[in-house]
């Protein structure tokens, strides 16, 4: 936890922007994995954690805009909760951690939402996304599941996106803490690619390399030699040699403050031809957005420049043809890179996706575009010192893709298709990246994971 | 997955022992963490998982009792879905693999039941567990989540028990697997128990252990040098010289078989005298459970042999005293030892608890005891071939329950509460081993892990 004026600011800052009535975050509660008493991890809603900093389940946050006054809600132990779970500090010292007065029982949270609804007094709420908060909120507020995001408040939505996305000194500080434990799990799967090893051994060991560190990985690990999958969550083949093992996967802090990497390895430890080939280019994609990331240029701008190398490095090797800039603009390079450069990381590893990504990754500006591909970009706009994103270009041949495009004829202009089927089995290479946007360029979060064939090769050794 | 056969027989004994009407058994969904698309690690639904034998998310299976009619149903993928998740054989392909010929869209469920509700048919469930299940049957049937517990069909749970409750070959292979997942898990704690180490770093470890043998572990690992507190997941203390490190933890394997084990070790590697009284005592009554445990024989007799063996050795020590028969009728041993000595474990650690352990651990022949302690005791009914069921007792010096205890002289004709002063700080010990009940008799599942303190301390060198 942070020092509690930090709490107290944040709370300050966030009333500051919200125009009346009552913001309300709501803490998580356990997820049940089998049944209810046997649950997941804990893992405490970020908004909460932002605001009102404590790690606990079953509490929640209620801000009176107009008369400043802030309270929290939840229940004292047991003995009964004693002897299973250990002693805890009361509900008052707990809120008194992060500066707030009044400890209130869970249940006085009912009242007081269902009063000031009575009242007419405007509820901000954000979007929930767990099942059981969506029947506290219907129970809070009468609004039924299907329409509470719909219901949830812009204004908060847009007060908590301007705060969050700016990184402050501690939080950068938790944020190359997650950095250190991702490396060190890269570097542990890079060295357990070998013929024979099943992938679920390597996913599971550098998970536990996260959890040592504090906390589960950031994110589901993605893990395969079918790295042509973009978020393949199946670990199930055994490593083959002439193959390449992409990891992307980060750490979560004991604050839970996140990390996301993903590099790429030769089954056995060495490149071929082939794969250098392709790897180079994404490498020097990734190098490129490092350079131009900084304040004011849009990631959209960025992920279009990527693209470019992309499209460049593809045509050198007869996979591409026609005009590069004409390709990109087609969204061709797209067959190969169906994803967007990055995006914010933080707290969450999709930094506020819950508050909805159209709001955190543009804005009256820079609007999101259609296309197939550069669609699935989640930050387009542009960078201010203290954003915290990621830089994570991919080349892949997916089959069922590529059959596709070939058999609608899908910019047809700009691939040879021939020469892909040599690539059929090649699988996807993608290199991340997280960037601290300074004041004046940007700078890479942690110490570099062993990037360049070169290094990888050799920490493969 | 188990063969085909398998999942059609054990629905048709379903069938059999359900008097008319549907049966339907929800799927699970991923569970988010802090966003719609940030997921815990997919756990199946139990009763899907020995019914349906489908590990994947958003399926649901009705059965028809009347007619026989078996359906499953789920959607197949987009082709968005394949280049994120990469491809999937076809819903008809996967209900063929556990015997279902007809697989239909998710959506068709709610026609398919809306209709038989209309026409006044039974609509069997169980007690659901996860929220976004709740809002599912509130879809299906109309019955607020406050009320689907009370609606659940005791037909079909009790059904469901007398199945499950005896292992089958493939299960009791499976559950070795987890044993053997266990076994690694703690050794590797045990070896790590060293001043200095943060419990975190251990528990991360072996979590880490389960998950690279093919799953996360079947419960939250409880570890802690506190091992007073029975379910600590509070990770957050350094070892020191001195105590004891409890870690009761088990594996999952692919299957969702579970293991779960307890050791405890002196931080250090040497068990002190004081230690080693008190441990003795334990493992005296793990042994004689162990023993005991056979065929016709009710784990609640077991259970209250245990508690004699407790209340002997502590008396022994002078820390009880009186007549040790009288002592354990008056509950006076759950000062020390509040919970039960075991619960039955298969594809759930709790095996069935979703279903309720009043139908799981008790008949109507052995009723529930209300008893503080025993109280706690979940499987108290006579044992049978093929259970699977933990054997774990244990002595505990709670100081919050002692000072309790002592303040309101609750069974004070049987404690020495002078006497236990020189304990408040020695934490706790539980020993605990999986059991497969024979014909005959019981074996331990696995091979045992170093248990005696000689082995432990072997262990540690
Ligand atoms: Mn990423
Ligand atoms: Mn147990």
């Amino acid at each position: 936890m942070f020092n509690r004026e930090i709490y107290i600011e944040r709370r300050r800052q966030l009333r500051d922007q919200v125009s009346g009535g009552l913001i309300l975050i709501l803490g998580n509660s356990d997820s049940p994995m089998n049944y209810k008493d046997n649950t997941y991890h804990f893992r405490q809603d970020s908004n909460f954690l932002y605001f009102f900093g404590l790690d606990f389940q079953n509490l929640a946050g209620l801000i009176d805009v107009d008369s400043g006054e802030e309270m929290l809600f939840g229940d004292d132990f047991s003995m009964d909760d004693i002897i299973w779970m250990g002693p805890q500090e009361s509900m008052q010292t707990k809120a008194a951690r992060v500066g707030i007065k009044k400890a209130l029982a869970y249940q006085k949270l009912f009242s007081q939402v269902g009063e000031a609804v009575k009242r007419g007094r405007k509820i901000h709420f954000t979007p929930p996304y767990r099942a059981d908060n969506q029947l506290v909120l219907l129970e809070l507020t009468g609004i039924a599941p299907s329409h509470q995001k719909a219901a949830a408040s812009l204004e908060l939505i847009q007060a908590i996106v301007s705060l969050r996305s700016v990184k402050d000194a501690g939080e950068i500080e938790e944020l190359q803490k997650a950095a250190a434990a991702g490396y060190q799990m890269h570097v542990a799967a890079m060295k357990m690619a070998m013929p024979g090893t099943w992938e679920q051994k390597i996913a599971g060991t550098i998970e536990g390399i996260s959890l040592a560190n504090g906390n589960p990985p950031s994110f589901p690990i993605i893990l395969s030699q079918n790295g042509e999958t973009l978020h393949n969550h199946d670990h199930s083949n055994v490593l083959e040699k002439g193959r390449l093992l992409l990891v992307d996967a980060g750490a979560q802090t004991s604050m839970h403050y996140a990390s996301d990497f993903t590099r790429t390895s030769p089954v056995g430890g060495q490149f071929s031809q082939q794969q250098r080939e392709i790897y180079e280019i994404v490498l020097q994609a990734n190098n490129l957005a490092t350079e131009l990331a900084k304040p004011g240029a849009s990631y959209l701008s960025i992920h279009l420049e990527a693209a470019k190398v992309i499209a460049s490095g593809m045509k050198a090797l007869g996979l591409m043809k026609g005009d590069v800039d004409e390709a990109v603009q087609a969204g061709a390079h797209a067959l190969f890179m169906p994803h967007g450069l990055g995006h914010m990381m933080g707290l969450d590893v999709h930094d506020m996706e819950d508050l909805g990504q159209i709001y955190v990754g543009y804005d009256e500006e820079i609007r999101p575009v259609s296309q197939f591909g550069t669609a699935a970009l989640r930050l387009g706009r542009k960078l201010q010192p203290g954003f915290v994103i990621t830089n994570e270009p991919g080349i892949y041949f997916i089959p069922a893709l590529i059959d596709q495009w070939k058999s609608e004829k899908t910019n047809h202009e700009f691939i040879n298709f021939d020469r892909l089927e040599a690539y059929r089995t090649f699988g996807g290479i993608r290199l991340e990246d997280d960037l601290l946007i300074t004041e004046t360029a940007c700078e890479l979060i942690g110490e570099r994971i062993p990037i360049t064939p070169e290094e990888v090769e050799s920490t493969m050794k």
